[in-house]
């Protein structure tokens, strides 16, 4: 009996009572006319705009590891890393809905943790939570997630508008979130050998934060205003560089050459990855999950961000018979191999 | 190797290969100005219409049974539902996502039937697939939809506008689904002690029907157009006619009186429910997954539906103090409940 303290069943709610519960802390604040409890949303749309629409699934054991991943940092990701292929469009999200599935090994308790993450991600990029729908599964943890958004047509980004000489930028850092993963999974490995070793994670809370929290670009659609600047193509680093990047090109008709030297690696993802004997570079390109943004833009527009800091030229598009290729640290020229995480 | 014959596995696709195998074929017919292929679809809003969103889980062991449910059904039936929503909301479906997350079990031909019956979906009720996510999972299949779709602000029905005195309408006839998930159980749990026997299907097509294939009432829309009224409440009835009877009456603040005997039921869900011992009015409270729709209209609209075949008058609207009753054949008043079928 007391192995249960602080253990709710979700089943003493039912399915309508959990909605209720885990939804009665949102509040509404963008174009959402109605959100949960009807049997749809309903939703204003902003004249003038386009709607944009994502959906991302994250499933327990192929996407994420509980042993390590805090229900509350899940819930968080699972929004952000939908509002981030908003954002990659350049447009702005504005509603998300949320649809679980759970195994009876989940008590009320934990389900509520992660809501308070989906809440907190709800707040900061300003979303409403206007639908979701729950259910037991037979085994483990699913989170379906759809994100809707806005653009005014002439700002949307699509991935197919990159033009030969454009120039190939990607904001903030990459590789720390593979490598935030790959050290979550060192210590876990330790730990399941010897439980009473401590997890020695000193030094590495970026990385280890990348993966468990990691946020989606929402500054970039402001900055990108302020520096008039429209990319002519644009996506988010979910897969890893190098697999964006082949997105990119097959979309656009190109071929692009990225420089080694100009892909940005922060320090610790830099120390880490040569503490495990990882190439750092190779971690940038596959490691995927950073959910910085990867775009090109007109050369004429080069002035407007080569002293940025949140930008990074790291290369430029070629012809697509050219081909997709990193130039190396020693000036060797390589062809770029798409080796993007998959869940399959 | 002859035992693989016929079965493609999924990795060989990878899971970007996979969804351009699977979409390939879908096009595209509303105001979608991009579907699959970017960070999100691109939604060009009609001018003056709201737009809705719904989202719906089925996860196998829970909401379905490979062992009768054929994958091409399934995949119909996964759209149908969401597309009802939109519809019980007096909107138009035209957008949906589809999310798998498919377990090693399944072969690429098994995938390609179930979008087979999104598409067949997609192109009964004219709606664009405009994304997706695919993954594997540890163990069976979930698939998660989203529904978009579009209604003028003063059509849309909410469950919350009922008022004392209108009268409660449901379309189609109810039970049927739940009778036929009762019959293929039946047949399955025969197969199971003796594999020889032949499943006793006949005379049943109907009751079967309506489990493994049912439809969302879209003509509903047009007749409701055509006739001149507006439902001052709506829902469909995917969880039992009791439960969804009690979702409009919390919502808009009232009671309901149903009539046992103007409750629709054909003539093969009675027979199989009475061949099982069922109550037939049981079955049709309480059974669920029929997707006809629950309303309620003004009084004054009573002449336009009287003798509409589409329409059962089934009740009225009363106070919230009066309750939800049921009135029996024999005349006599009882407290409804509401025993919805819930996935807890």
């Amino acid at each position: 009996m007391f192995e249960n303290a602080g253990r709710t069943e979700i089943s003493s709610l039912g399915e309508f009572g959990l909605i209720e519960h885990l939804s009665k802390n949102f509040t509404i604040q963008n174009n959402t006319q109605l959100g949960i409890g009807d049997d749809a949303a309903v939703i204003t749309p902003t004249e003038g705009y386009q709607t944009l629409v994502s959906t991302d699934l994250l499933v327990e054991g192929v996407h994420f590891d509980l042993s390590y991943f805090p229900m509350k940092h899940l819930g968080y990701k699972a929004v952000v890393v939908n509002l981030s292929d908003i954002y990659a469009m350049n447009g702005k999200p504005k509603q998300v809905t949320v649809s679980l599935a759970l195994s009876s090994r989940f008590s009320l308790e934990a389900v509520e943790e992660l809501y308070a993450g989906v809440q907190l991600a709800c707040e900061r990029y300003r979303v409403d939570l206007v639908g979701g729908d729950t259910s037991t599964s037979k085994q483990g943890l699913m989170i379906s997630v759809t994100a809707i958004g806005e653009a005014k047509s002439a700002d949307i980004a699509y991935r197919s508008g990159a033009k030969v000489h454009d120039l190939v930028v990607v904001t903030g850092d990459l590789g720390g979130a593979y490598c935030g993963y790959q050290l979550l999974e060192r210590e876990k490995r330790v730990y399941l050998d010897n439980p009473s070793v401590q997890p020695d994670l000193g030094g590495f809370d970026y990385i280890i934060e990348r993966q468990l929290k990691p946020e989606a670009r929402k500054d970039i659609y402001e900055i990108l205003k302020t520096l008039h600047i429209k990319p002519t193509a644009m996506m988010d680093i979910s897969d890893g560089l190098a697999s964006e990047c082949f997105h990119i090109g097959k979309a656009s008709q190109v071929g692009m050459s990225l420089y080694e030297e100009k892909i940005p690696i922060d320090p610790s993802t830099y120390n880490f990855a040569r503490e495990l004997d990882l190439d750092p570079t190779l971690c940038a390109l596959s490691g995927g999950e950073d959910y910085e943004l990867l775009f090109t833009i007109d050369q004429s527009d080069f002035k407007k961000i080569e002293h940025h800091p949140d930008f990074s030229i790291i290369g430029y598009v070629n012809e697509k018979s050219d081909g997709m290729n990193l130039i190396t640290k020693s000036g060797n020229k390589h062809a770029l191999k798409a080796q993007g995480w998959t869940a399959f």
